[in-house]
């Protein structure tokens, strides 16, 4: 079953609105195993909303339409496909009577206008909307399915989940259910994954194999459609072995899932061992911190550390001699190693990563711009510091900075 | 002028990736005064791109293709644009240089298929790319022009900002020159803004407004179309007027500019007066610095502070007796005036900020979710504190915790 999404409102076209709905609408039909080819975005527009529609036949099966379905006179959604299906438009029962209670308990003025929101199509599944006031419909029509969906993303999740998801998936065949397994890389690139892969990914057929490079890391998806939960996961395994198995690939896989990061999986080999991290950053300012502090749970492992941004402020809260930093400089092998040691001598931590270097505009030191040593320290152990070379931006430096950090101590903690 | 955007990438129709840029791209259009009146998106499909470029031909002037330029084999947008205008693609010597430099100083292993990322059709101006490695293009041919621009936003905005922008400019009818003014207000919401302005957005003629709710704050757009830039200004600075005019609003307004932010203003007011900042954090865990050191020259500004996540690292770092802390509570207006009235003296800083509350998933001390005490301190004066309830997110939490700090400051800044 091929799909299509067509978002309709001119605040789309003006660039006042991102078109989240695309995005989302297009994970639950991929979960769904219904493929999507085309995102169309038109305005408050019949002319242009009915094209759309008529070439979304001709090329898609399910066309799901989502927004403009409000009380005014520019929402014409629903009319235009109504008209177009020669389906007349009528009131939804319980939607009509949720929009009366909601003028009554709030007392505000009913116009005329706002029971547009609640008309469906008259052969059409009224779909109720739990968090709004706008009905949505389905309707399965000469060879095509029509969803009706309102704009605003928390009405449109909502009553995709509760009211269109039961009935799409009454009507997928089964053995269209598709089975996706996500692997995390850090430290490769998407080209050098690639290169790496070309073979599989070349001779792919099911599971399909998709690379996608993030801002700071990779993933690849693994996807294979089937009737049987356990054939599907034999294939992803076998897949997945192939991957793994192909040369240096498995040093840069940390983890499974979208809904995982590279701070969450060390957080969690933290807990795992029982061990607590702190950190002295100069020129992340704060941000390896700040990523911690964005995991659910981590005071379990983290307790707090320090920004030293200055030479001073490295002096004064790292307890590092000042005439030490203007001999060696602040972005040097010895600063982040005193960092590093002394964070965790201050947090009594069990581990310590420092960052110094520069994040630009100019260079510092003679150290040009990008140049970023990462300190670790370790209980009982002599502290290292390892020399690295970002680019792009500062904001992009920085983010680089973090992420190596943590994948040290990754890499440490699967040691042990 | 019309343009269309396509916005290519199986990932966009996968639903992993939104797509922003086809918002970002309609915004620095409409400033243009060019008007769009389609988004469409397609995923690395040969077929189906080419049937979007001719459709696209057929309805619109303006073609800007957006994403596919990576190095790897899925990508193909200018593969299949340069074949549809037999254009032979060639290597853009300025990007070629770049790539090979990079690759020079980050010691990386560059691949055959990198280098496909620096090929430009032959009769298109190159458009360079300062964030990344992939070359953009911009071409009129047969009556219609057609950009090529990267996917990744950070890459998109700059070569449009840097490289695009003046082309079109060019192209653009002096009469429709378009003139734009951007007023930022942070503590108000879209719809009371909105209320507020009500009869100047009904009113509105020449110069337009619009309003854009951005993650925690609010943009309002003031755009006319005029051959005189004079004129323009005039216009401009007449709504302005009515707008700041209105009752209550010109105390949320805090600068101009798309290419500005609440933690620019607040160092430039630093800067002027010749202030040194520093912050305690607990609940953003550093997102308050790293904020700070997100903005180039801050280090005039900030030295360095504390994260001082939990109980025993506000003890330690921030010298407040156990005793007190257990006894008063960590969300507390106690801990937050200590946290910042310490930090200040420990830094010899002449303000300090401090941020203590529950960023959830669970209550604290019988606070909850989004409880936040923010503490202030300034030289010579005795520390105050307030408390504020924020919602939705972790992340949004501790967002709004910043954006709130940072107004505190600010509107101290422009007491004295």
């Amino acid at each position: 079953m091929k799909a299509e999404i067509i978002a309709i409102g001119t605040e789309l076209l003006m660039g006042q609105v991102v078109n989240t709905n695309a995005a989302v609408i297009s994970e639950y039909l991929a979960d769904l195993g219904i493929d999507i080819y085309y995102h169309v975005t038109v305005g408050d527009n019949r002319k242009r909303l009915k094209e759309a529609i008529l070439q979304a036949e001709r090329r898609s099966d399910l066309l799901i339409l989502v927004g403009g379905l409000g009380p005014t006179e520019d929402d014409v959604t629903k009319q235009v496909l109504a008209k177009h299906l020669s389906e007349k438009l009528v009131f939804d029962p319980s939607s009509k009577k949720k929009l009366e209670d909601y003028f009554a308990q709030t007392k505000r003025e009913k116009t005329a206008n706002n029971e547009r929101q609640v008309l469906v199509m008259e052969n059409a599944k009224a779909l109720f909307n739990h968090v709004g006031l706008a009905a949505g419909a389905f309707l399965q029509k000469n060879n095509h399915c029509y969803a009706v969906l309102p704009g605003p993303p928390s009405e449109m999740k909502t009553m995709f989940t509760k009211e269109l998801k039961p009935l799409l998936q009454e009507i997928v065949d089964e053995n269209e259910q598709i089975h996706v397994r996500v692997l995390r890389f850090y430290g490769i690139s998407e080209s050098q994954l690639a290169t790496k892969l070309e073979r599989l990914i070349l001779e792919q057929t099911t599971p399909t194999l998709a690379l996608y490079a993030k801002k700071t890391e990779v993933t690849l998806r693994l996807a294979t459609k089937s009737k049987s939960t356990s054939e599907a996961i034999k294939r992803l395994d076998k897949l997945e072995q192939s991957v793994l198995a192909t040369e240096d690939v498995v040093s840069y896989f940390y983890g499974y899932g979208d809904d995982n990061s590279l701070a969450k999986v060390v957080v969690s080999l933290l807990k795992e061992k029982g061990k607590v991290l702190t950190a002295a950053e100069s020129l992340t300012a704060g941000l390896f911190q700040s990523t911690l502090g964005d995991i659910e749970g981590v005071s379990e492992v983290y307790k707090g550390g320090i920004v030293a941004y200055s030479l001073e402020a490295k002096a004064k809260l790292l307890r590092i001699s000042e005439a030490s930093l203007l001999e060696e400089g602040v972005v040097s092998e010895f600063t982040a190693r005193m960092m590093a040691e002394n964070s965790m001598e201050i947090m009594s931590a069990d581990y310590a990563l420092s960052f110094t270097g520069v994040a630009g505009p100019n260079s510092l030191e003679g150290n040009s711009l990008g140049t970023v040593w990462i300190g670790f320290a370790r209980r009982a152990q002599t502290p290292v510091a390892r020399l690295f070379h970002f680019s792009k931006t500062r904001q992009f430096i920085r983010e680089s900075t973090v992420m190596c950090g943590l994948d040290i101590l990754r890499r440490e903690l699967l040691k042990n």
